[in-house]
C-alpha cells in the first residue's frame, strides 16, 4: 500500500456494513500503549521519541496483522497530507501538527491504526462499519498481543496500563461510535437523552472528537472510565446504551413519518435536488444536506437505489478540504475548493449505481 | 370555446414567443370605451348595466374578430372561476368580486379579451407574447372599430373618449409591458432605473397591477397619460423607453457574467434542482425560483433544450392557486395545494421537451 492509494478509496467504516449501519456509521476500539521506561511522549526528548518510532516499527513489522499496512511518519509528509488523514479520521487534530517526531500505522482497509507519539507511545485503533464491537475488540486484542510481544508494555498490577493521562489508566480503552441521530435532532429530544447517556458514564461529542460541535446531527458516544472494569464489562456496557439509542432513534423516526411526513419528504427531497445541481457549496452545507439526504434514506423516503449509504458515508469525507485538495492534486482557495466539492457531489450523485 | 378548455392550454402571451421575450413577458394595449347616455358602472343602476351587457353582447356577435370568443357572465361562475381569470390576467382583481353585472369577453388564444362593466363599460385588451405594441395596436384598432360599429361610443371632439377616471380620458389608451429584469435587480440599479421611467411619465407597477409588489423581479411598466398625445405617439414612447430598458438589462447581464458567473450558476442550478424535486412548495417561493430560472436562461447558464421559456412563463400562471384547484377539480387547503403545485412543477420539469 502507497499513501496515495487512501485517495482512490475509502475506509471499510465507511461502507455502511455491519449491524444497525443506519443509525451507526462505525465503532472504534482505541487502546493506549506506552513503552515501559521511555517517558510519554509529552515529556520525552527527541531521542525517547525517536527509540518509540524505531522500536515500534520493529514491532509492527513482525505482526502479522499489520503485515500489508503502511508506516507514515507525519513529520516527513506536509500539513495536508496530514490534514488528510486526519479528515479520514486516522490521525488526531493534535497529529496534524507533524512535530515531535509522531507517525502513524495504516493497515489493510484502514480497519487497523496505530499513532505513535500521540498523547501516549501507542495508540491502537480498530474502526468497523456499523455497531461491530465485539469483532473490533477482537481484532484489537490481537494485534495488541502482537505488538506487545515485541514490546514492553508499562503496565502496573496494581492500575493496569499506565498512561499519559489518568483517565486512560486501566484497560487504556476507549469505545466509541459515530452515530446519525436525524430524527431525535427534529424531536427535541436529544439533549435531554444527550444528559441521560452522559450520567451513564458516556461522553458525547461531535464530529471530530472533543470540542467539537455536532455537525449534521453526528454524534461520537464513548466511554469515559477505563478504570476498576474489566474490557468486556466496558464494552458490553457501551454497547447496551448504544442499542437503546437505536431504539429511540427508530422510534423518533416513526415519529417524523406520522407528524411531518410531506414536509420531511420535501426537505430530503430538495437536498437531493440541490447536491444534485449545486455548483458552489461550502463544506458546512454539504454535511447538513447529506445529514438530511441520510434521513431519507433511513425513512425510506428516498431507497437506496437512487442513493447508497456508502456513497453518503463516503461524501462527508471526500468533501472535506484535504481530500478536495489531494484529488485536486494542488492548494484550492476556499472558492475553487467550493467549486471542486460541488462538482465532485455532483459526479458522485449523478450515477445512482456509481 | 368552453371555459373548461381554458385550463388546459396557455394563452398566446405566454408562449415566449415574439421580439425581446427574454426580456418582455409581454405587451398590452388596452383601451377604455363608454356607451353614450348610460351612466359609467360605479353610478349605473342594475337596468343600465343589464343593457350595457345585452348591447355589448350583440356588438360582440357581430364583431368577426370576436367570433370564436366566449363571453362569460362573472356573477354566473364560481369565486374560483373568477380568480382563475385573474391568475390569467384576463379579468382584473376588481372584476373577480363578481357582483354589479359584470362581464368578460375572451378571443381566441387568450389574445383579445374585453372586460364588461368594469370601471368603464368597455376595457379592451389586447396582449401578445414579447415586445409587441405594434401589432396588438393594430388589433385593437381593429377590434375597437368592429364594436364601435355596433356601440354609441362615448366621446367629445375635445377631450376625446370619455372614462369613468380622467385619468384615462382622451385616448382611453393604456400600453403596458411585463417585464422580467433580474440582473438590474442583482445589480441594485434597479431603483435608480424605476425612478428614472417615473420621471418620463410610466408607471411601474408589481406582477398584479396596482398596488402589488414586484415579486420575482417581474414589473408591469406602463404609461400614465391617456391625453394630449395621439395613440401612436404614446405607443412610441413607451416602446422606446422599454427598448431603452432592455439595453441596460442586457447590459447587467454581462456584468453578471463578468462579476460572478460561477455564484450565480450556482443559483440557478440550486433553484432547478430545487423545483425538479420539491414535494412542498409556496406560491412565492415558486416564483423567486421560476426568475432565477430565467435568468439562468437568458445569461445561457441552462440551456432551452433543458427547460424552455414557454414552460417556466407557464408555471408562473398555472401555479397559482386558483389554477392548482381548477386542475386538481376540487378545492384544495393551503398545504394540499403546495403539494399541488410541487406535483405540477416536477412534472412539468421531468421532460426537457414535454
Amino acid at each position: 500500500m502507497k499513501f496515495e492509494d487512501l485517495i482512490h478509496q475509502s475506509g471499510q467504516w465507511l461502507q455502511g456494513e455491519g449491524s444497525y449501519g443506519e443509525v451507526v456509521i462505525s465503532s472504534r476500539i482505541r487502546l493506549a500503549r506506552n513503552i515501559t521506561k521511555i517517558p510519554f511522549p509529552q515529556w520525552a526528548k527527541k531521542d525517547d521519541r525517536e527509540k518509540v518510532l524505531s522500536l515500534v516499527q520493529e514491532a509492527a513489522a513482525k505482526s502479522p496483522s499489520l503485515k500489508k499496512s503502511l508506516f507514515i511518519r507525519l513529520d516527513q509528509i506536509p500539513l495536508l497530507d496530514r490534514q488528510f488523514l486526519a479528515e479520514r479520521h486516522l490521525i488526531s487534530q493534535e497529529q496534524t501538527r507533524g512535530d515531535k517526531d509522531r507517525a502513524v500505522i495504516i493497515g489493510e482497509k484502514e480497519i487497523i491504526g496505530v499513532m505513535v507519539n500521540e498523547e501516549d507511545h501507542l495508540r491502537l485503533q480498530i474502526i468497523f462499519s456499523g455497531l461491530e464491537f465485539h469483532q473490533a475488540w477482537e481484532i484489537s486484542t490481537k494485534v495488541d498481543d502482537e505488538l506487545g510481544k515485541n514490546l514492553n508494555y508499562a503496565f502496573s498490577s496494581k492500575w493496569g496500563y499506565l498512561t499519559a493521562c489518568p483517565t486512560n489508566t486501566g484497560t487504556g480503552l476507549r469505545a466509541s461510535v459515530l452515530m446519525h441521530l436525524p430524527a431525535l435532532a427534529l424531536s427535541r429530544d436529544i439533549n435531554r437523552l444527550l444528559q441521560a447517556v452522559a450520567k451513564l458514564g458516556l461522553a458525547v461529542r461531535g464530529l471530530y472528537g472533543e470540542g467539537t460541535q455536532a455537525t449534521g446531527n453526528y454524534f461520537q458516544i464513548s466511554n469515559q472510565i477505563c478504570l476498576g472494569r474489566t474490557e468486556e464489562e466496558l464494552i458490553e456496557n457501551i454497547d447496551r446504551v448504544i442499542k437503546q439509542i437505536i431504539e429511540y432513534e427508530q422510534n423518533a423516526k416513526k415519529i417524523v413519518l406520522d407528524k411531518s411526513k410531506s414536509e420531511t419528504a420535501d426537505k430530503v427531497f430538495r437536498a437531493l435536488g440541490i447536491l444534485k445541481n449545486v455548483r458552489l457549496i461550502s463544506s458546512q452545507e454539504t454535511i447538513g444536506l447529506l445529514s438530511t439526504i441520510r434521513l431519507g434514506l433511513a425513512l425510506g423516503i428516498i431507497s437506496e437505489k437512487e442513493v447508497d449509504r456508502k456513497k453518503i458515508n463516503e461524501l462527508f469525507i471526500i468533501t472535506q478540504p484535504a481530500h478536495l485538495q489531494k484529488m485536486g492534486k494542488k492548494a484550492l482557495t476556499p472558492m475553487e475548493r467550493d467549486e471542486k466539492r460541488a462538482a465532485i457531489i455532483r459526479e458522485k450523485l449523478a450515477h445512482p449505481y456509481g
